[in-house]
């Protein structure tokens, strides 16, 4: 194959060192409030690191009277936040409204149509626009960048699309909501059932009242489909993601997994297979021994495996304000140092549509639980449905008694491929001794 | 304090991208084979993600018939590694030649002076000679790189001067050298002598037939004082740095440690304290519950501390042909895309002299263990003198007897500074019933 090379020509220069860079923000949120915490706070320190000063000079939030704890006296104040994109000064429009579409949305295009460049912390909105944005990015010289929508304090789009750059990465894996993260050790070290730690982390602030971005999967799938799309030169794509949350993780689950030398984490995962790309959202059960089942409470983590780099892990605060406005500003000095680059690390013309990996074509090992009524003839029934798959067993435990009546039998099955292990479970279900739906979590070795 | 804003204008442009970037490689050990088999491996990707295609055009090494397993065919071959910076052609020189002195040091002076980028993983040139070497690459409109130098395929240096540019850093922490940490596992896993241990990672290749580099410290030194360089602001300072190895950990301060809760891992360490700055290289008792406690055999890791994004932490390979390769490549790419900023992430002239803290000024807990006659009033004799000095103890050990006769004396301190801790040794030393010199390992719970 013949090198196909797409140029850009970035007309951004770094003469311009006599005036401040000014930003401007929508949204003032904590986030946007720490935004402006650090270029306060750290502003000698910055016009040292970027040979410039950096200033914001005009913001825009809903509530203009609310006191945030900070002085906001001398910026332009905009109801409307796609104003922004409107004002001569400014030079880069920070947002952090959050939402795939709406003001976010028309707040982004503006901003890049007018050259100027655009940061966001909004994972949905660059898992779902990201291909169009980054090409208005291109087509009117602006930089767009987005650190702070994955793992929040952590430089991993950085150390992906520029620290990993030489290498060809073959897959990822990440803890990628706090909130999960939160809700699983919390499970694990207290024994309790998912809804009542759910209930006590919206008591604490830890969980939205509306939690379902984050328990559902769909967060990690959006801040998944980024993580991809730099790794493997692709669109971020929504469209083929299989997702699955951890609602149905139960304490029994957890302390089965532990028995056996597992911890069960959320994971967005993505890697490159001989027929497609995965990328998937899945409770997984991770060797205790592996660098991931080792992150607890909200911390986020990602472990990216490059072909020479070898395996690099990243682990840091995933969410909060120092965190995430953090990013934000490493995103400002990058800009301001004229750092430029496509923002998913090639020109998006080159993004390419790599076929997806259909779910059901995974390839991997699994845990299976079952309640079954502790009757003669019960494991004959289920080592037949399973001969009749070819899928052989690791491991089998039956033991004690579950709760109202009947037994747990559990079993992790060698590799098969998911197809089978989604038969298994159909034959399973119609057994007449099982007396649940039975459990499937899927086993990831890395 | 007005901020002082110290300008450099960058003339490097990206403009040129229909030329080939030539890249000439000084060394051609393990890593700079890593490089040249990146940049043949990858072309077309890394054409693609900075818009211009890479190739090496010229090498130099000492040995020109040797087969390397890399056709060098087509490369203007130096038997100087000087000639290098004079070709035309060259864009960036890399050096992996290695030494502090010497042709690396002088590749280094005559590639910047002729205005090239230069590019290195030779961690003892930039800590020696970093400040000389960042103020002649500015003078030059060239580009210094080394993120190779630290941590081998971690992008630390990247995350550190970039990723985390918007904190003021209050500290980091890192296991640096791979040949200490696999010694110390094993020594740990398989009840092993240091001596021992270190012969078989010899005959293994894990260590160097000289390893004096590796075990006495000098190596992560090196690192940790380009890691301070750049999270202060402050010029490499190898002078007041105290350096202690693990030649002299026993397999029974790590049997110790493991039972206080401990795992001993040779650190390099660099935080602000209100007297100055303290950079250190020591085995230290780490909490096994802390990240840096997991990171096993030759794996490197840094801990962050940044007041916005809070701790980060980085693991991966620190060394071996792929991981260096790839963070060379990825300053090569950084040279190409025109992300060019000073050395140590301010300009050299702005790099301050902070004071550095005494070691003796070091707060801290310490283990301590002595073997001691198992005689009427040891225990009385010990206690006088901690309390002479006004130390006092969190936990004390006396169990068994020790190898020829006596019986091990084992304590950790509370919070004291370290020049009571070493005048306690001193006491201790100077008693009758201690057998042989007391062991002291400081506690280091970040």
């Amino acid at each position: 194959m013949p090198a196909v090379t797409l140029q850009i020509e970035w007309n951004i220069t770094m003469s311009d060192t006599s005036n401040p860079l000014k930003v401007g923000i929508a949204g003032l949120g904590t986030v946007g409030v720490g935004v402006i915490k650090i270029l306060r706070d750290h502003a000698d320190l910055l016009s040292q690191r970027v040979g410039r000063s950096i200033e914001v000079c005009a913001v825009s939030a809903r509530s203009k009277g609310r006191d945030r704890g900070v002085d906001l006296t001398g910026f332009t104040w905009c109801d409307d936040a796609t104003e922004l994109a409107s004002i001569g000064e400014v030079d880069i429009v920070v947002e952090l409204i959050g939402g795939s579409d709406g003001p976010a949305l028309a707040l982004a295009r503006e901003t890049l149509k007018t050259g100027k460049s655009f940061i966001t912390a909004n994972k949905a909105l660059i898992a779902v626009h990201g291909k169009e944005l980054a090409t208005l990015a291109e087509e009117n010289n602006a930089s767009l960048r987005f650190e702070a929508a994955v793992a929040g304090g952590i430089p991993i789009l950085k150390s992906l699309a520029e620290g990993l750059a030489g290498n060809d990465v073959s897959g990822l894996y990440g803890i990628l909501n706090g909130t999960c993260n939160y809700i699983l050790t919390r499970m694990e070290r207290e024994g309790l059932a998912f809804a009542d730690v759910l209930a006590d982390a919206q008591r604490l602030g830890y969980a939205e009242a509306d939690p379902t971005f984050d328990i559902d999967g769909i967060d990690t799938a959006h801040k998944t489909a980024i993580l991809a799309a730099i790794a493997f030169g692709m669109a971020p794509d929504m469209d083929s993601m299989p997702i699955e949350g951890i609602r149905n993780i139960a304490p029994v689950d957890i302390d089965y997994a532990q028995e056996l030398g597992y911890r069960i984490k959320l994971l967005g995962l993505a890697r490159r297979t001989a027929d497609g790309v995965e990328t998937r959202v899945i409770p997984a059960m991770v060797p205790l021994s592996a660098s991931l089942a080792n992150v607890m409470d909200a911390t986020n983590a990602v472990v990216v495996d490059g072909d020479f780099s070898g395996p690099t892990v990243y682990v840091g605060a995933g969410a909060g304000e120092g965190p995430t406005a953090s990013s934000v500003v490493a995103d400002i000095i990058d800009v301001a140092r004229g750092n430029v680059y496509p923002a998913f690390g090639v020109p998006a013309a080159s993004l390419q549509n790599l076929p997806a990996l259909p779910a059901d074509k995974h390839s991997g090992t699994y845990y299976i639980r079952l309640r079954v009524n502790d009757q003669p003839g019960v494991m004959a029934d289920i080592t037949a449905a399973l001969a009749r798959e070819s899928v052989s067993i690791e491991s089998l435990i039956q033991r004690g008694t579950a709760p109202d009546e009947g037994v747990y039998i559990v079993m992790t099955t060698h590799q098969t491929v998911e197809s089978s292990a989604l038969s298994i479970l159909k034959h399973f279900t119609a057994l007449e001794c099982v007396l649940e739906t039975p459990t499937l979590i899927r086993i990831e070795t890395f």
